[in-house]
This record gives structure tokens, C-alpha cells and sequence, in this order.
């Protein structure tokens, strides 16, 4: 992919937002273990299992071996976002529901919506194959934690979360298909996947059921 | 492998297995979730997930790019079976136990069986590995809409599910081992599984437990 | 890896430490299943799934076709671990609690956790990415038992389990870094998990949470 200004200006788009979702997601994925009173050794797991379990399924939907494996920096920001919840647990009383925790989680979904597009668009898959890739790289970290902390994988559907990796991920397509460079369209996904999460957290959005379109009577 | 008479007369059984499955297991995922009165994203993701699931997980298996993120024509034709799940609980009172669903599922299982068999089989996998392949690509993806509905997967062990794609697999082996023609074998595993999935339904066939085999006493 | 006093004694520290794991797994696999009441189909898909999930995760992240898919051998050894199952559970009242299932646990979490060990470190990966497949290759049974037992895979946290893997795998490591030959640091790694885990188990060791560390202030 050709050099372009945000790239030039910000460097690798993918290093950047692999390293601000690695922190993020490692944060919140601790601040749930922490409230649900896990060990320390559970609080570690579910952090980076909630960091990791997005790229390492996107690396093998394209049949790479995860990054996360073989570099030593990755596990590194990883255990970083488990150090911040650990300390944010610290100070705050009920940190996993903190403005600070959701912020940081939307700003996870963004990076990773991204990553996940771009690591998919060099793979070469198909259209549909991009904006699949980007939203399980984005909410695939959530949906594990879900099921660690042994819950189900709600986050797949409440709230409006997978959904805007959805919007994300097909705008990085678009963005691509009328001539914008790789550093532009990964803005634009990380833009509209966050401003997306953060609008429906805010104004409490939801998609109606089948039977609220008044599709069926019950 | 060489051209057979079902394969001149119905065409490459992969792409009609497929097609098959495509469309009937997104048909039943959809169905479940419309009656557990998921919104309208969550339907969509767990009738995809349903029908693509099971081939995911075999096209990883044997280390290759999922088909699924690779053909245009793929998501369309589980969106098809969205579609006709969404229609289907327009004229239907209970769709997802309405005799046309439990068929579908009874065709699905069969059809990813026998694209399982296949697929492994050009693998060049054990003959274990290809039973393996075919029960996993079938069962594979009423087992995730399982869990994504809050359901422990039990449509692994109840009502004799799986089993119909064991019989299915080996079924496949056996026509292989005899001299079969790769369409004839597909034909074999097809109407093995979809008949005994439909007498078990029928029937109420059920496997004994350990302790009912009076191996042990309570 | 040149050949030390340890393989020349022993064989292949692979092939023994598979074989060991696959018989145990499969053992206390279905012990689980048989206690549960599942099927006779149930109880061996419970106990090959917690034989194969780890081994099968191992492969998958560094990209191969899953050992158990290609060789037959393997296949046996798990229908040997779940026919000593069904024995136990003739002669035994509660086999799935009984010492030798809790033995038998624990030495397959020791024979795993070196096997995934062996292959990280054959692949190539980083110091982190060998001690994460130690791990995944030695929980990872026991995590997909509990999923399929409809039990959160609580292993992954309580009694200390995943972490004789991480201590094992850590070992491994260090035996490699200070010049010890594979089938030494094979060795090291299986002692220290079989060691840990065995007293984990008679002493009840459990890790403290965040808030018993006295960091945070219910």
C-alpha cells in the first residue's frame, strides 16, 4: 500500500492501532476479572485473553501463525493494560463500568475494526471476507472475555457493539473503493467505529427484533 | 477425482452440498434467534454463524483461507436463508420447530457431511480425520448457534444429531474403500446422514448411557 | 534438537509425552461424561475432545494440520483412555474424584504442557508464545470438557491448573536458555507441572485475588 499523509504523519497504521487496542482491550478485559473477584493469575488470563483472542483468530483465518506469538512486544503492551486496571482498580470504586473503562473499550473496538481490515485486505479476501475479518478482530476479544467470566457472548448483540465494527469495517472498504490510501481509509475506520459505539452508548441504542418491525404477530 | 455419472448428471457435488447447506442451516439459525427474539443483527449473525461455522473450522483444519471469506456467492446464499427464516416466521406461528425447519436441519447436517467428506478427503487426511471432518463441519454449526443462543451445546450429544454425520462420514469411507466414484461416495454420506437424522427425529431414537448398558450400578 | 542421555534412554520425548497425554485426557475425560450420565456417544466425544482440543489448538496456531486428523495411532490411544474409563467406572463408584483420575489429570496436564512446549519451540515462536502453547496445549482439554459438560471453563481459574502449565512451560525455557538438551528440558518441564499441580491439589493452593492482595478497599 502506497505512502499516504496520515501515514507519513502518524506512522504504520497498523502498528499504531494493534498497539492502542492491545492496551485498551487488556484494560477492560481485567477491569470485569477484577470486579468478578478472580485470582490474580484469572485477572492476567481474561486481560489478555480479551487483548489477544480478536488477532490471534483473525491470523488464523488467513493461516498465518498470531503475531501475538511471535513477538515479544505484543504480550508486553498486553500485560501494560493489565498493570492500568490493577491500578485504576486502585482508585476507582467500580472501575469495569467507569467512563474511563468504556471509552477505552470503544477505542479497542475501533483499533481492532482497523487491524483487522487491513491485515484482511492484504490477505486479499473478498469484500464481505474484510468486513468479517474486522468485526471479529474487533469484538472477538469481548466475546471470549464473555465467556470466560461465564457469561454469554451477549456483547454480540446488546448494545450496539459488533455492529459498529460492522459500519467500520465497511467503511475502510469504501473508503478503499473510491481511491483512498491505506493510512486514510484506516482513519476513516477507526473514526466511524468509535464515534458509532460511543453515539450508542450515549443515546442507548438497539436494533429492533423480527417482531418489533411488526414482521409477525405473536 | 474422475468424473462419475452423478457428477455429470448434478455437477461438482462440493458446490451442491454446499449450496445445499448454506442456505438451510442459516434458514434454522435465524429461526432459533427470531424466536428467541434477537434483534435483527443478531439474527442475521447467528444464522451466518450457523451456516458458516462448521466450514470454517474444517477449512482451518486442513490450513486454508476459509472459503467463506473468499467467495461473494457464499454470504449471499446465507443471506438467502436469513431471508427465507425472516419470511418464514411471517406465516408461521412457531418456525423454528415447524416440521420445514427440522428438515432443513436434517438436510443441512447431511450436506455439510458430505462437503466435510470431500474436503478432507482431498486433504489426504486418516480415514479417522475424515469422519472427524465430516461430523465436525456438520455439527460444527448448530453447536456455535447453540452457545451464541445461551445454550450449553448439547445438540452434540441429544437425539442422535452428531452421530447421523458419523455414520455419514464413515458411510463416504466405506463407498471410497469399494470403488466409488467421488460423486457416488457424496450421494452415499448424503443419504445416509438425512436418513437416519429423520428417523431419529421420528422415532425418538436415543443412545443408552453407561449406566443404562448396566455396565455399572448407581 | 541433538540427541541427549534422556532420548536415547527413553525414546522420542514427544511421541512418550503424546502418548501419555492422550491415554490420561481421554480418561478423565469421559470419567467426567460417565458421572454426568451422557450417552455412550456423549461420553466419547467428551473424553477424545479433551484428549485432542489442546493438542489441535497447538496446531492450529502454528499452522499445521492437526496430528490427530493424520495419523491413525493417535485415535487409538484416546478410544484406550475412554475404554479405561468405562472400565474404571465398572469398578469404581465415583471414578471422575477418585486419586487416580486426579493422578491422571495431572500427569496430563504434565505430558501436554511439554508437548506444546516441544512444538513452540520447533516453530520457532517467542520465549512468551512457547509458555502461552505450553499452556493452551495443556488447559485447553480440560477448558472445551467444561464447555461441553455445560460448565464455564472455570479449570482456566480455580486450583491452580493452567498456572502448573505456565510454571512447566517457564521451566522449559529456562532449561533451553542455560544450555539443557531437548529431552532434559522435556523432563524438567513435565516434573515441574506434575509436581505443582500434585501439590496444588493435596495442599489447596489458590492464587489471591486483586482486592485479598489489600490493593483495592471493597
Amino acid at each position: 500500500m502506497s505512502q499516504d499523509v496520515i501515514t507519513v504523519l502518524f506512522g504504520d497504521p497498523f502498528a499504531v492501532m494493534n498497539t492502542i487496542g492491545l492496551i485498551a482491550f487488556a484494560l477492560v478485559g481485567s477491569s470485569k476479572a477484577i470486579r468478578e473477584e478472580f485470582d490474580v493469575f484469572g485477572v492476567v488470563i481474561v486481560g489478555l485473553a480479551m487483548a489477544f483472542a480478536g488477532g490471534v483468530t483473525r491470523d488464523l483465518l488467513v493461516t498465518r501463525v498470531p503475531l501475538a506469538l511471535q513477538s515479544p512486544i505484543e504480550i508486553g503492551l498486553g500485560l501494560l493494560g493489565v498493570g492500568l486496571a490493577i491500578g485504576l482498580s486502585v482508585v476507582l470504586s467500580s472501575p469495569d463500568t467507569h467512563p474511563v473503562t468504556l471509552v477505552a473499550d470503544a477505542v479497542g473496538l475501533a483499533a481492532f475494526a482497523t487491524t483487522g481490515a487491513i491485515v484482511a485486505t492484504e490477505a486479499g479476501v473478498s469484500v464481505f471476507g474484510v468486513v468479517a475479518i474486522a468485526t471479529i478482530n474487533a469484538a472477538g476479544g469481548g466475546a471470549v472475555a464473555d465467556v470466560l467470566l461465564d457469561r454469554a457472548p451477549f456483547i454480540l448483540f446488546e448494545d450496539f457493539y459488533a455492529s459498529c465494527a460492522v459500519l467500520g469495517g465497511g467503511a475502510y472498504v469504501l473508503a478503499g473503493a473510491v481511491g483512498a490510501a491505506g493510512g486514510t481509509a484506516a482513519v476513516v475506520c477507526a473514526v466511524v467505529t468509535v464515534a458509532s459505539r460511543l453515539a450508542a452508548v450515549t443515546y442507548g441504542w438497539n436494533l429492533p427484533t423480527v417482531q418489533e418491525l411488526g414482521l409477525r404477530r405473536e
